[in-house]
């Protein structure tokens, strides 16, 4: 893909991702053209097709890049400890925190995977599954342990990260909740939901927590 | 709005409403165009405005029959029994089922808020907090009996909510589950996401599970 260097073409490149994320999500893909999009940006037409040659080659390159700030997000957060617990509660905080503050992308990355060729297609449902393959590696990890009680991992990071990606839905800063309280409770709704060994009102309950918040 | 009676206009009408539910899904509400639907039922545009005068009008039908039909199926499953614990196994047998079996009109409803009127908007959103707000009413029944164990009431009926519905991105028929396995760890998890107070491994276990099969 044609890509100015230099910080002005930096700069007219994000631009025209920002804007064509906005756009996308309020309009949809098929919906959007180059032509709206250039007039958002304030650039010429042509000019757009020197970052992304196709309307195709900019989704794709909104959604790779939207999975991979994903993936090297978590990488980020990680615990070293392999601890379960530990390491669930990281994903969760990860995940919510990386969504809030993307919205737009994230509804483009969610909704627009029907607009790209199969090729492409797969190439994001890789990523996508590699990412979610590590919360099934921990959920699997906690239930051999007998640290989490769970019927069937794949449902279950199915059920988590969906349940997740949906605060995004209603979620608006400076409203009833902060991030961080939303998340608190993300987090005890999904020790429970993993049937997390923990004592209902005993002593290990405070352990979990303690856990839970050792990265907040 | 102009409505044909007769079986060969409601037989017309039907057909409109589900090309257009597949081809918003497809392509997203503001991508398609009245022209394209005509085609695909196979009548002149002109016949489409008799049912709907304009293609707004069509957005909201879709979404206002689908929260109907979702409230009055509810209606239908919820069981006289006031029983937290059977209430709430209700809920989520009939949200599961319903959506599962309205792949393209769910995520019509989902997806396309953003292209509705505001009074419009305001009609579909208070239907929709209609239909939560028995969720919420469950789970805070739950929580005052202390059958349920919950940190904030509004939160925990969006997670469920979220989680369910999000049955219909990756769950297709004939693949590896059936739907009656998929609602039945579906159960298993929201009970225990609302910490619904069930000895684990003990008979209080097999008493919640045999109430949540009863409507099974």
């Amino acid at each position: 893909m044609a890509r100015t260097t230099g910080s002005d073409g930096e700069r007219t490149e994000a631009a025209v991702r920002e804007a064509a994320a906005t756009l996308i999500a309020r309009y949809g893909y098929e919906a959007m053209s180059m032509r709206q999009l250039a007039a958002e940006v304030g650039v010429q037409a042509a000019a757009l097709y020197r970052y992304f040659p196709t309307k195709e080659d900019l989704l794709f390159t909104l959604m790779r890049d939207h999975m991979q700030a994903l993936r090297e997000a978590w990488e980020r957060s990680r615990p070293a400890d392999a601890d379960p617990v530990r390491q669930l509660a990281a994903y969760v905080r990860n995940h919510i925190a990386f969504h809030i503050g993307r919205r737009h992308a994230t509804h483009v990355s969610n909704m627009e995977l029907r607009s790209l060729s199969p090729d492409r297609l797969t190439q994001i449902l890789r990523m996508r599954t590699a990412y979610e393959k590590d919360l099934r590696s921990i959920l699997r990890d906690g239930a051999e342990a007998g640290i989490f009680r769970i019927e069937d991992t794949g449902l279950t990071a199915m059920a988590l990260i969906q349940m997740m990606t949906g605060v995004i839905v209603w979620f608006r800063p400076r409203e009833r909740l902060s991030i961080a309280e939303v998340t608190q409770t993300y987090l005890s709704m999904t020790m429970r939901l993993v049937g997390a060994n923990i004592g209902i009102g005993t002593g290990e309950e405070r352990h979990v927590h303690e856990h839970a918040q050792l990265r907040a």
